[in-house]
């Protein structure tokens, strides 16, 4: 059975799950290193979905860490359709907060400067862009399981 | 070929898209009663995708309305290609535009309430709603596609 590369198991899966690991948690970072974000819904929202990406992407880059290191991959159609349908949901939940920060963000920036300060606002966008890249390998995580189930 | 219900050339499909018409139609109509929404970033947003998805769902519905009454169904794995990443792309702008409209709002009605009278907040959170609405029927038809693809 030939591997797929990005599909679960493989090298590529690794470092695809170690980047959202990574920028999760930036996410996470450049929006708690304040507490201000208490008082918007969105950031809230944010700091929620981003404390639900990272322990589920740090336990699946264990398992491919597992997998890769000693040379045990993972064949089990009902393992991969739970990692499918969880990278789905979640790269859906993360979008959805990337893009609430982003408007919100904007918002503060542009029509009432007074309520952020630049450093502040600098920080959510980060946070924001941070987010985005978090769903992009998410739902490429998802793709390639997605397009390897058939073959299992 | 069995018909799967929800795939495109389907009855399923043709209420579907209907629904997808008159959700985002309806999301537009709320944002744009007034011209307030041209200051914030959010709503112009909104309004570009909403426009984007109107005229595409009214395509698509227009497809399936003929192959349904001309008993025609479209068998062509290239355009069932086309139509599932092009709901596939209108699903994320749809919630994307959803989410960062109800974050804008959400700010817009909490934090500083003059900014907007209850009457006008209240329809931007109908207009979200809608979006939101419009995207989970884009996702359903994307779906329904994707898992007809392969038999065709």
């Amino acid at each position: 059975m030939d591997e797929l590369p990005g599909a679960l198991g493989t090298s590529a899966s690794l470092s695809l799950r170690m980047g959202q690991t990574i920028f999760s948690s930036a996410a996470l970072l450049f929006m708690c290193l304040d507490v201000e974000f208490y008082s918007y819904t969105a950031f809230c929202f944010l700091v929620t979905v981003m404390g639900l990406v990272i322990p589920w992407s740090l336990t699946l880059s264990l398992v491919d860490a597992y997998s890769v290191f000693v040379k045990c991959p993972l064949h089990q159609p009902g393992i991969m359709l739970v990692v499918i349908i969880g990278d789905w949901v979640l790269s859906f939940l993360s979008l959805a907060a990337a893009c609430s920060t982003a408007g919100v963000t904007d918002l503060l920036l542009n029509v009432n400067g007074s309520h952020c300060p630049a450093r502040l606002c600098g920080r959510y966008q980060l946070s924001a862009a941070m987010a985005f890249l978090s769903w992009f390998l998410s739902l490429a995580s998802s793709l390639f399981n997605l397009w390897r189930l058939p073959s299992l």
